[in-house]
Formats: C-alpha cells, sequence, structure tokens
C-alpha cells in the first residue's frame, strides 16, 4: 500500500505542473491546463480498462464495469480545479486516490462497478459560483448561470463551448439513478486531525453557514481635536463587536465564526473612522444552533450601535443549512477505518465539498485526511504518506464491505 | 464689527476659488492658484498701506508700521495652502482675520507694528513634510528638505525656483530679533467649543503626539475548518487592543487616542486573519503623560500577543513633545476675551499649526474660533459670523493692551 501511496502523491505533482501560471499552481475551471489533466487522466483511466467520456460541465468521467457486475454503482471522486497558487492536493488528491480504490477493486474481484467523476470546478474562482461541476452531475445546474461572466468577459456558456463541449447537454450530465452513492476522500484543510494525531476521519456532515456583511457609520473626525467623549467611532464599535463574536464562538461548542475582512473608512491614521464594514462568517452542524448565533451577534452589534451613536446596517449574503452526509455510508467508512487498525474519528466539515452538492442526488460520504499544519490553498499544503495509505487501507475495507453487501 | 466678520467670511470665499480644481478647494504648497492669491493680499495689504514681500519660502509678508511707532513688531497670521478638497476657512481665516486686527490697530491709532504672514505650506500634502513656510520663518528650514519631491517628480528646490524664487535665500526668511510675538487664529477644527456653545478660546499648548504602528503576526487559516480554540487569529488580537486604546483614553483626562488605519491580511471573509497592522495616533498636554500611555498600550499589546499566540512588532514613527503657548500673550488673550464679554475658556489644541513651529523663535499664542459641527478638512467646513466677529473683539481689546504695555 505504501507505493500505492507514493503513486498517488506522485500523480498529484504531475498535475501540480498543469498550471495556467509557470512556477505556480493555478487551474481555473475549463482553462487550457483542464485539457492536460483530462488526457493524463484519461490515459491512466483507459489503461484500467475504464470507459471515459466528458460530459458536458466539463466532468471527465471514468466507468470501470467488473466482469460480472452486480448491484448499483459507487461513485468516487473529487475536483481538479484550483485556486490561485494552490497547493497540489486540494480536490486532486481525492481523483487519485479514486483511481487507486478502482485499482484495488479490480485486484480484490470485487463485483461493484465505480464510476470516478473528476468534477470541472468546486472552487468558484473563475466565475464567482463554486461547484458548477457537481451542480451539474446533481441535477442542479440552473441553466441561468450559463449567463455569468469571468474576469475576461467570457461567459460560462462560451468557456463550455470554447472547451469543445455543449452547454445544450449539460441536464444530460445528471446521474442517473443506478448509483448507490458516493464517497469523496479530500484533504481536511483544517488542523484537527493534525491536532489530534490522526489520519484520517469520516465525515458526518457539511456545516450549515451564514455569510452577512455588518457596517457601523459614526462620524470622520480629527484624531487630535475630538475629544473621546464627543466621538462616535466607527472602529472602536468594530472592535468591540468583533471581540464578541469570538466569545460567542468560543463559549458554543462546534461553532466557528470569522471576522475576516474590514473595510475602514477613511483609513488614516490621524481620523477616526466614519465608518467600518465587517464581514461575518458563521458556521455549525446545527441550523438552529447557527440562526441563533447570528440572530445574537446582530442583537449585539445594535446595542453597540445605539450605545455609540453609530448607525448599523446589516446584509445577509448566504444561508446554506447543514447537509449531514449519507449515515449508511458513513457508519461503512467509519467501520472501514475500524477494520483497518485505526481510532474512530468523526467530524464536522467546516468546509463545503462536492459530496455536499452530491448528497442531494445520492447517499453520499467523506473520508478526510489529515493537512499537515492545517494548510491549504497555499503552495505549502502538503499530505503525509502514511495518511494517504490510511486511505487505501480504509478504501479496501469499505470496497469489500459494499462488495459483500451486494452479492 | 460685524461687517467686518462678514467681509472676512467673504475674503475666505473668495480665496476658495482660487484653487487647483473647479469646484473643488484643492490648493498645495506653491501651486499657481498660490498667485492668484498672493496678487489678491498684496492688493488688499498695500490699500493699507502694508509693505509686502514674499521669502524665499512662498511666505507673502505685509508689514504695517503706524506713524509713531514703539516697542517690537506683532506677528499676526496663518497658511493658505489647503489639504486637498477643503474647506474655506482652514488657515485663510486666520490671515484675513489678521488684516482685519491691522485695521482695527490703525483705526484706533496703536503704536504697534504688525507683520501678517501668510504662510505658504503648513498641511504637509505637496511634499509629504508639514510646516515648510513657518519653518522657514522660524529659521529651522533644513535645507535637506530641497531634495523633497512631489508626485510628479518636482523638487522642493525646483519648486521653489519654478514660482520665481531663490531657494538659496530661506536662510534670510529667519524672523529677526525685533518680534515682541505672534498670534494666530485658527478654526478649531473640533468640536469642543460647539459642545460648550462658545465663540473663542487661548490654547494653552499644542499637544504632543506619538504616532506609532503595531503589528500583529498569527496564522491565516480557513474560517470553515479551523476550531476557535487552535486558531491564532490576528484581527481578533486586533480588535481587542483597540477596545484597550479607547479604554484608556476613556479613563484619563485630556488623552486622546486613536487607531484610525487598519491594514488586514488577506481581509478575505473566509480567511481568519494572518496579520493586522494598526495605527496609534496618542496626544496629551503632558509629555510624561503620553509616553506612560504609549508604554501602557504597548505592554497591553505585548500580553495579547502572548495569550493568543500572535507575534507583536511595534515602529514608533512620531514622538514630538508638547509645545506650551507664550503664558503672557495667552493670558492677554484671556483678558481680551472676557473684556469683549465672552466667557474665558482655555483649552489644549490636539492639532499641529504654524503657531507650534514659530513658538520655537518668538512667543506664540493661538485664538480658536467655534468649527460648526466639529467640520474641518472637508467642503463643509464653515464659521459662524458671531464667532468671528467675536474674534475681532478679542482683537481690539488684545491689541489696545499690547499698545499700552509698550507705551
Amino acid at each position: 500500500m505504501r507505493d500505492r501511496a507514493l503513486r498517488a502523491i506522485a500523480e498529484c505533482q504531475r498535475i501540480a505542473a498543469m498550471s495556467e501560471e509557470s512556477g505556480r499552481i493555478t487551474r481555473r475551471f475549463l482553462t487550457p491546463p483542464t485539457h492536460e489533466v483530462h488526457a493524463h487522466l484519461r490515459r491512466r483511466m483507459e489503461s484500467l480498462g475504464m470507459m471515459v467520456q466528458v460530459d458536458a460541465a466539463g466532468n471527465l468521467r471514468g466507468l470501470w464495469k467488473p466482469e460480472s457486475p452486480s448491484g448499483k454503482r459507487l461513485l468516487l471522486g473529487s475536483h481538479i480545479d484550483t485556486v490561485p497558487d494552490a497547493g497540489a492536493y486540494d480536490g486532486v488528491l481525492g481523483v487519485m486516490l479514486a483511481l487507486e480504490w478502482v485499482e484495488l477493486a479490480r485486484e480484490l474481484h470485487l463485483s461493484i462497478p465505480i464510476e470516478v467523476i473528476a468534477f470541472s470546478e468546486e472552487e468558484g474562482v473563475r466565475f464567482g459560483v463554486p461547484f458548477i461541476g457537481s451542480r451539474a452531475a446533481a441535477g442542479r445546474f440552473d441553466p441561468v448561470l450559463l449567463a455569468l461572466i469571468d474576469a475576461d468577459g467570457v461567459t460560462l456558456d462560451a468557456a463550455i463551448r470554447n472547451f469543445g463541449l455543449d452547454p445544450a447537454q449539460i441536464a444530460a450530465a445528471k446521474i442517473g439513478p443506478d448509483v448507490c452513492g458516493m464517497v469523496e476522500m479530500h484533504i481536511e484543510q483544517g488542523p484537527v486531525l493534525e491536532a489530534e494525531s490522526l489520519s484520517v476521519a469520516a465525515v458526518t456532515a457539511i456545516a450549515g453557514q451564514t455569510r452577512a456583511v455588518l457596517e457601523f457609520t459614526g462620524h470622520a473626525n480629527h484624531a487630535g481635536t475630538t475629544p473621546m467623549r464627543l466621538r462616535h467611532d466607527a472602529l472602536a464599535g468594530a472592535a468591540e463587536w468583533i471581540a464578541a463574536v469570538e466569545s460567542l464562538a468560543r463559549q458554543s461548542e462546534d461553532l466557528v465564526a470569522t471576522v475576516g475582512k474590514l473595510g475602514v473608512t477613511p483609513n488614516a491614521s490621524n481620523v477616526i473612522s466614519g465608518a467600518v464594514t465587517m464581514s461575518l462568517d458563521l458556521r455549525h452542524e446545527r441550523d438552529s444552533a447557527r440562526t441563533d448565533a447570528v440572530e445574537k451577534l446582530i442583537e449585539q452589534a445594535i446595542a453597540i450601535a445605539t450605545r455609540r451613536g453609530l448607525s448599523l446596517h446589516c446584509m445577509r449574503q448566504v444561508d446554506q443549512p447543514a447537509v449531514p452526509m449519507d449515515e449508511k455510508l458513513t457508519a461503512y467508512l467509519a467501520e472501514s477505518i475500524e477494520a483497518a487498525g485505526f481510532p474512530v474519528k468523526h467530524m464536522l466539515s467546516g468546509a463545503g465539498h462536492d459530496a455536499m452538492v452530491m448528497a442531494a442526488r445520492v447517499p453520499a460520504a467523506m473520508l478526510f485526511l489529515r493537512s499537515p499544519g492545517g494548510i491549504s490553498h497555499h503552495p505549502d499544503e502538503t499530505v503525509r504518506e502514511e495518511d494517504v495509505e490510511a486511505a487505501l487501507l480504509v478504501g479496501r475495507q469499505f470496497l469489500m464491505r459494499l462488495a459483500a453487501e451486494v452479492r
């Protein structure tokens, strides 16, 4: 298994060189290096005896059918697009592990058909909308999205055509009913597994997420001539609220809340701030806990504004419910982790993934691999060989369980 | 006096039209509209029988000598440059009031010679260094400044030559020993007089000022995947410190402390902040109170960094001691305020002024006029007629006192 793990890692590094930018990994949706990745994956899939096609959303899909197939097919996969200046493993590792699972299934003479999907778009970088690939596969692609325009003025419709595909066929990319479920393997992109010295975890749910922007407006005034008691300092109000956000999240189990983006006006060292915008990103496994927390924080912002003579404007941008993973598939993953000799860890995914979108169409599960340093979306992103090997050992157990079920 | 006040205001509005930009008041140091202002003031000064010259730093200087002069001369004045998109009264009103004082002295047949100086540069906009005019008049102009370069690549040396002046003569701009003192009248640029319903105040000192930049560095991480307990959030640390700055300043009489400028990295709503720079602007009348406060705030920043696992970098940029105004002249101003029938108010100037620089060379005093709304450095900047009239009534009293002293 160590050799397979090394190969999966080497393949990720090879695909990392297929980039829009020399010396950096940047591979946005349907940009030219996507053709290179498709050609490379197609060769590998064909060498495994898989039938390969690219659907109209640009997802590369390889079907492996055992000699005497039984039962519905299993979907495996993740995405092959990246953020700008990315690491080599976010998404791509899930595709390479899927192909290793197919080899394992073939060697074990298991009878389950497997379709590996290299999703074309997950990050949302090129058109500002994420999950374009999995939306299409899940039958959740809204054709209105075809009018989206990238930074170069190219529409999504044109981008698909330029890639040699027909946007009119996107509806046909929808996964049919003959699927038993989907498993996505992905790096954790966070520090939890490393903090607990664990290789892998079964994901219980994708956290629900609220994104909002709050704005305090006060009075910009001279920093030297305005006594403290006569100030309406928007940044001082913002500081108080940021502290309240952190305090609430620290008190609540499994809640994460972040103010990551601040816009200060006029943002000059000798001027009291007249206005400050603050982003809020708040996530929780339970939707009611999330919405309660958001309400509480908005109440606190109102109280701060009232006390300080500021005005408050609040814009809700995203209110996305949590998506639970399939119980049965997740239980299989947990059993497989245990059978492979690893401690069973269940965890929440704070980030969205293709499996979250696919869960609307098929039973979906996720296996997380440890992210050293918790680092992702950065060239320093990496994986440990032993953790990739663990994902393969878990895979063997999982596939055997699934095969036993359908037999 | 009301007519004089109206004339002073009208003159400010007339000079406001002499701008680099149509529809906005922008008159940086030695830009073409400065010639217009000089020509206008020269006509007015000559009509008052004053001898007019422009020194090598671009200061327009008009000398009024009574028929039988006695005693040293009094300097009056303020600056004629502006910030971009300025109001009409910052600086210019002090020059127009000075000319009204000259008329008063003439009508009252007072024997004190008066020199009115329209300082060429106070705001520091064009070359990034303020008080170029008053530095020259105070004999504090460092020739190294001639190498300063403006946004168009023009050196200060060339700017002076282009205006028709000789930089080699700047040393000769220094005020000689035959001066009894200087009075600058200026709008308050803050909300204090308005809050106390007062027209004018005598300034006791220009506050000392510390400017520093502090930087917290933590770890940028995914807002969804990083639990609260594993974060090193630079912005959360910054928020805590900004609250500490405000809290300390609120507890300390006469201290003003402002964080007005924040630089957040990467400043994305779904990323925990990896680094935040924070400006500190802290002012106080007593230097020891100011430096104590700065030390305390740096200690608090260190404590916050230590507790949160952040690193702290601190850069001191300015440490400018307080400049007390001349006691005798300030007492004369206070007596004059009382004699003119107004409540006597003493106050600190939080902002720097030409009188602060001139105080190094001559006894200096300042009279503040109420700023409606505390608004300055903004097109909405204004003055009340009654407050301008008050400054003239105070002027009459002041000049009579000074004349009585030298008689």
